[in-house]
């Protein structure tokens, strides 16, 4: 009856399910599903949970599913398990799979090599429509996914590819290389994933050829594959971002503590400093208490101000918008948006203090450093990020904890300096 | 000879330099590119440079590039630009061109219908192969780009798609319906984009047909623009949580200045309320100024792990993994892990705030405030995106606002509170 229940569901919502039920309904599903457990829930799977499953299974079930993955399937599948458990999926496959998936491996993390399948249609540059069409028909071991056929050279070089859509509407004596794509790619099989992902994006890639060090023709990927990728760099630029690591739903409690440890760790640091700028002060505020009730606004809204703008810096090296061809251009806007705004929050702010607490000059001190800190904030936030691309950190690991730590120690200082000079 | 020197770049890679450089060579690059101004460019370029270069065009040269584009790239050219820059381009089209130009127009933005192209290649759902192919050789206006052929019940209605691929490598007379693929999805012409988009990355599809309210074929939505909608939203969330709009590098500083305002402003009021709550303990600060000194860090710590809960959530949601059967598991998770991470940062400050100002009792009041504070940080961080996505407004938008004022006005508050209770 489940298997009945579940036939209508594709891999991906089963491997769902499978994440957000709890360890003993997992173990229950897997048991109810049997044999019918499909290969590809295994390759859906979150990290977090695929160990576990893979672990539930029944040796048989876990062979035959295995065995119906594609080869870069697998080593999507493998690449981040446990050593004994990719030992144990490795003596499953057939002695020719097992070569080729670790031949995958043996090639860095993150790389087009682990992305490409090795299944791929070729065909010499010289060919014929028709001579493609033959050689297709004979052949039976064609890979599940193709969508163009690579053109290559007597050195085994890509040099072309053509559609199987223009295939399809061409006559069989036309030549495939007066039908190739205009727009042609090849990766090297070294480079990084995350340009890749890049590349079919920028360029609406379908497939594309990836190539060894002699240049040589050896696999290809797939948008569907890239799509992921994109998906995954996104995804890791948000959590970084907000100062989380590569944590997800299925992780144990104690994973995440200690994945979140680090970060609030460094944010206790920067939050010191800032106190310790606040404690040269004492004397100000316990002149005029009303300064501690006023002074989180004006950090506050220059670390507000500060992640909009670094936001928008990270997102923009994320997509390779902003170059060395327009950065002083967005600095100087950023400069004068943060001007702007800072003199609008400055008049409100200023009326706010001084109705409030009664005291003009209240007022004023805290309009200038509405002002000067939304500057500030304008600046940290588009040349941190920045820099940090210049020396090779991600920006969006650690442009909040800077651009933060700025606006939080500018704020304070100079809203109770000023203070301290006016008002005292 | 710079048409030469532009010839080898992909058309993106020119939106990007025309976005990039200023007004004045942007203007300068279009002249000199003078006829040879590719269609393609204008379909790349981000929305706000868009309509300057439109406007910077030669009337002959708009009208070429505009007649190269397919009618789903016309759609997304000019959906966003202004009425009478539509009219301008709508002109130029041929009537059957414009027309469907129109239809796709009228549909809701953001849907499926808006999305697709409606370049099909269909056929009966009793073809064989070879029918297949003589019907494609036979007819020069297939599609640019087309991966499957659909089939289709006599009433129109898609009933399953073969990949080229598949038909390639069997013979003439294996019937199109024996070769379908396996998981087969459509999408009605009104659907979200968003969803079009996530099921495409769920179900790695290539490309999937598009239904009128009868269910009749009207259009393909493919994988590469897809990818573009996955994109966006990805974008929209990140630039949501950190406070922005939909603005780009190429807005107008004015724009930027507008875009960000609101944001500002809801956490000025934020800002105002938590200083609200410390006004009411001036008497105890006034007293013990230690106190202003230490309470940033108490609310500063809150709104971290508060920011690391909620990205979590927002993200699940967006990418439905945070469903009711987990939601409870994983606020279980949050709570706990608020718990550890808030006795570890508890212990931390409990020592500093007695190293540093030599009251014992201050250390213990801090220690327990940042306890209480990453708890509410974790069960706030959680439950404000889901209960806003119950009510329909978009998590990413809103959640970081209610979290922070939240873990700020708790921060506030427990602490000054209890250094009230305890050190007075
Ligand atoms: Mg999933
Ligand atoms: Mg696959
Ligand atoms: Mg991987
Ligand atoms: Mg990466
Ligand atoms: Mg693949
Ligand atoms: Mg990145
Ligand atoms: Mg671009
Ligand atoms: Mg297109
Ligand atoms: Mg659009
Ligand atoms: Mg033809
Ligand atoms: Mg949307
Ligand atoms: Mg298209
Ligand atoms: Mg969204």
């Amino acid at each position: 009856r489940l298997q009945e229940l579940m036939e209508p569901f594709h891999a991906a919502d089963i491997a769902d399910l499978l994440e957000q039920v709890d360890d003993d309904d997992r173990r229950a599903l897997i048991a109810l599903m049997g044999d019918e457990f499909d290969g590809d829930i295994l390759s859906e799977l979150a990290e977090g949970v695929r160990e576990d499953v893979i672990a539930a299974l029944a040796p048989q079930v876990l062979s035959q599913a295995v065995l119906e993955l594609e080869s870069d399937d697998v080593v999507d599948l493998i690449e981040d398990l446990e050593e004994p458990t990719q030992e144990t999926i490795l003596e499953i496959l057939e002695a020719s799979d097992r070569v080729a998936v670790e031949q995958a491996l043996s090639l860095p993390e993150y790389s087009a090599g682990r992305l490409m399948q090795r299944e791929v249609v070729m065909a010499p540059e010289h060919w014929s429509v028709g001579e493609a069409i033959d050689y297709m028909r004979a052949h039976d071991d064609l890979p599940e996914q193709f969508y163009h056929i690579v053109l290559v050279d007597p050195r085994l070089r890509p040099v072309g590819q053509t559609t199987l859509g223009k295939i399809m509407s061409s006559r069989r004596e036309v030549k495939l290389a007066d039908i190739v794509e205009e727009s042609f790619r090849t990766f090297r099989v070294d480079e990084e994933e995350g340009d890749v992902a890049y590349a079919f994006n920028q360029y609406h890639l379908i497939s594309a050829p990836v190539t060894d060090g002699e240049g040589r023709l050896v696999g290809v990927i797939t948008i569907d594959d890239a799509m992921i990728v994109l998906q995954e760099e996104n995804e890791e630029d948000i959590r970084r971002l907000a100062g989380i690591g590569v944590e997800s739903l299925n992780d144990r409690t104690l994973t995440i503590v200690r994945q979140r440890f680090p970060w609030l760790f460094v944010n206790l640091i920067t939050a010191i400093l800032a106190s310790l700028v606040i404690a040269q002060f004492e004397e100000t505020i316990g002149a005029i208490v009303a300064l501690a009730v006023l002074m989180p606004i004006v950090a506050s809204m220059g670390g507000n101000a500060g992640t909009q703008s670094l936001t928008v810096a990270v997102r923009s090296l994320a997509t390779r918008d902003l170059t060395g061809s327009n950065a002083i251009r967005v600095l100087r806007r950023e400069i004068v948006a943060g001007l702007v705004n800072g003199c609008v929050f400055a008049i409100l702010m200023g009326i706010i203090g001084f109705l409030w607490f009664g005291t003009p000059m209240l007022g004023a001190v805290i309009a200038t450093a509405m002002v000067i800190n939304l500057v500030i904030a304008g600046l940290a936030g588009i040349l941190i990020p920045l820099t940090l691309d210049k020396v090779g950190v991600d920006p969006a690991l650690a442009s909040g904890v800077f651009v933060t730590t700025v606006t939080d120690v500018m704020g304070f200082f100079v809203f109770l300096g000023l203070a301290g000079i006016f008002l005292i």
